[in-house]
């Protein structure tokens, strides 16, 4: 039996940092644009994140919020009211002093001194603070609550070592942010915000996540409590896929939301925020890519089905189009997880095999490979790229009756999405430990030369202030992180590996991105 | 007959300008943000730009180009290769020079001055350059070709007048960049992409336009050719509404776009760009809105039926809301003018007759209030926003069998959305004069007093250079514009009123925004 010959140069297991840009490059996802930790997000990477943000979007407004869009400048002063906030952001953002350009006398351009700000704006990191000023002008009365508001936009944090996806200067997200009469409802909307990212990330990002509380030193500047979702790669680290943030009543103390309640009473709203972002591609990548490439879940897939006409350049490529531009018909006529089938004929120039392996690089679910043979014998050859190769190490294409192959599709995708899942799931389950009892095996069990550490559920004592800040040290040492606790998980018994006090709650520990 | 009390204080024939801002605070479209010349858009206004999106991005995929994402940040040395394009902008663009604020001492925050930019990096005001940079990575050969691309953004041109919608520092768009081979299929692109902005200004929109070529001294900085659509506002001034460029191999240059044609030589890129704004949104109001407030076309209105339950705080509001449910399912199986109708059932607490009027003034099609009886009789009050008053002076309420009105609703939104175009189309039609014959009856016809001037159509000789400053600066002191050569037009007869020499071509004069 000969050796598979995947399609990319590097392995994930030889060197995944190595392996996650291959893909990304290989894929034509995106790349680096020039501009100092700013990428260009190419047609297949802004294709899953359009797939991504339709879908997300449609939850968002099926839970009542409403999308609006505010200013990308902040005005500094902006900033000086929220100093915990601020101080959360390591202050490392983009900072607009000019208005214009002219001449320096050389033939090159300069900020304008003339045109210097009186007051420099801030690049929004977030939007917290202006959205904050807008609460207050738009909430009277309880009759205004909860205000639910939601944008879809480009933010910037100044990353000194950026990676594509996982951390860029600028980077696209939604923000949720909403206002509330008091704590209760503000939680509510705090958890379903969160159950949404996980039933997401579970559902068309086929991604395993555990939703729960970050620890206290992890929480978002000034929030009361910040919630997650930690997905596992395939390296075992963490990812922190998606955030929500009940705000207490801080923000809308500095910023002056308030509102008369029935007694006629000012009250201070309570708030929360919440979002994910491009990022999520990245935990796409590292979840379901394998060495030939990215595998996009099909409910993401900008195409889902590929159809590629052997071309010959001769007369019968008129019969061999038509013939797959009827299937392609009868596919985008069916319906599958929810939505039309994605179908795309692939028509442009170019060696079959070559398109088919940036079609197997990119990830699409179906390729359906579509000769003159095949044609006049009423079939079609198919090929899952999530079971790409078969036993004799050759790509497993399947020979199918294409009246077969067309009335199984749907049910071929959902599957596909099914197996996708499942296969990330089993790794996830199979790589959390549960079974360490004290600091020195935690540190063993992260030895140096563990390739695939996965995680560590344990119980603690749940420490805070000073005792907490040992425990970080202690686990920074490790090159380790709290992750978060898992909602509804029960009370474990035995004792904190980091304090001997009775454990009170479970965390995940976990290297992270 | 008493007079009809309108539901705005300004009426458009008293002050044009402000009627415009009222109807967009009114119908809680956008307002100021407190960040100088950004608004915030708020739920209305954006669910209308939404609905924009939605319809203009499946034009531009169907076109076969495909979005992308590029940088929001600009190297200046970019800004430096283009001399003429920055000439053009004015060079009044943001510039960031810092990214890193540190506290002042004072208990405020400053630009650190440790973390100056070595480079000042400028907030995109267009992305002709950066995207450039990027064509000239990704092309090689004619197979690479054509390169069709867009993006959705945010772009800024700091503006010191700024009028919402209309003239914003920040403002969203969507701006398509392709690459061809030869200015042939250049050419096809650009008017591609002005026939397609014509048939969305004209169909989603509902607003009438010309499209044409901008004259020489309108071209975008770098074009070789800039086409345009214009539509006529209520008040009589020319809106551009939208642009499509021929950039010649100009921008090709300057960036280095190259491609081996199929002969193995290297040739340069014919570019082409074209945009549509935000400021679409300011054509709408200033196309449809009337003394009540926005019309909004129900192809692009967020609701296009909005149900007004007269809830009562007793026992029988559960079987009203359970009739207007059973209504809202019914209306919202239904499809008009090609997509799933969409409808709001209201059940927001507050005075039935305050929440109807706030639906007129943002302007939702139809308008259903439901009482009790209604429910008990199986009948319907509908209010067709576009045809507000009856001659009673009064809402003109038509009461209709509810099952009557649900089968009817469908083709009763294609109506307004036809009666709403053919109205601004009379408009249009009845306000382009074209018997003007010299400057001087062209002075008189802009005279001082004239309220609703229009537009005039006229023959000219097409001048350049020189020769058409002139006439610019003769039509600047008239505080009059060229806004294009119509397609398709005739051959005029006669004289340029201009030169005197035999007229070439036909223009629109007018005043505009």
């Amino acid at each position: 039996m000969s050796a598979i010959r995947h399609a990319l140069s590097v392995k994930r297991e030889d060197d995944f940092a190595q392996w996650y840009q291959e893909v990304i490059s290989e894929a034509e996802m995106a790349e680096e644009s020039g501009v100092r930790g700013c990428m260009v997000i190419k047609p297949w990477g802004y294709g899953i994140w359009e797939r991504i943000q339709t879908l997300m979007d449609a939850e968002i407004k099926a839970a009542g919020v409403e999308n609006c869009y505010f200013p990308l400048f902040i005005p500094l002063s902006y900033f000086a009211k929220e100093a915990e906030h601020v101080e959360g952001f390591a202050k490392e953002m983009a900072v607009v002093t000019h208005h214009r350009l002219i001449g320096d006398g050389e033939g090159s351009l300069m900020p304008d001194p003339e045109a210097k700000l009186e007051e420099p704006l801030v690049v929004r990191p977030t939007s917290e603070t202006v959205i904050g000023a807008a609460m207050a002008r738009w909430i009277q009365s309880w009759r205004d609550l909860p205000l639910l508001t939601n944008q879809w936009a480009n933010v910037v944090r100044w990353e000194m070592r950026t990676r594509m996806f996982l951390r860029t200067s600028e980077f696209l997200w939604q923000e949720g942010h909403t206002a509330h009469a008091n704590r209760e409802d503000a939680m509510v909307e705090t958890l379903r915000a969160l159950e949404m990212y996980r039933a997401f990330a579970e559902g068309p990002l086929a991604m395993p996540v555990i939703a729960g509380e970050k620890p206290e030193n992890e929480r978002f500047p000034g929030a009361v409590a910040t919630y997650s979702i930690e997905a596992m790669m395939q390296d075992g680290k963490a990812l922190q896929a998606g955030t929500s943030h009940y705000l207490g009543t801080g923000f809308a103390e500095s910023a002056g939301i308030q509102y008369q309640d029935k007694e006629g009473a000012q009250q201070h709203c309570h708030t929360t925020s919440w979002g994910v972002s491009t990022r999520l591609i990245g935990g796409v990548i590292m979840t379901h890519g394998d060495d030939d490439g990215l595998r996009v879940p099909p409910q993401i897939a900008p195409h889902q089905i590929v159809i590629l006409p052997m071309l010959r350049d001769n007369e019968e490529d008129e019969a061999l189009l038509a013939y797959c531009e009827a299937l392609r018909g009868d596919l985008a006529a069916q319906h599958a997880l929810g939505e039309p089938v994605r179908v795309l004929l692939d028509k442009r120039p170019g060696k079959a095999t070559q398109k088919r392996w940036a079609w197997v690089k990119k990830g699409v679910p179906l390729i359906l490979e579509i000769g003159g043979r095949d044609a006049a014998g009423g079939q079609v050859s198919v090929l899952r790229r999530h079971r790409l190769w078969n036993e004799q190490a050759k790509p497993n294409f399947e020979a199918l009756p294409r009246d077969q192959f067309a009335a199984a599709a749907a049910t071929e995708l959902e599957c596909i999405q099914r197996d996708l899942f499942e296969e990330a799931r089993q790794r996830h389950d199979a790589n959390i430990v549960r079974n360490i009892d004290s600091l020195e095996a935690l540190a063993e069990f992260y030895g140096e030369d563990k390739r695939y550490p996965g995680w560590v559920e344990l119980g603690w004592s749940k420490p805070t202030g000073a005792a907490l800040d040992k425990v970080v040290a202690t686990l920074k040492d490790l090159k380790l992180t709290i992750r978060n606790t898992p909602q509804n998980g029960d009370t474990p018994s035995g004792k904190c590996i980091f304090t001997g006090e009775p454990a009170v709650e479970r965390i995940y520990i976990a290297r992270a991105y």
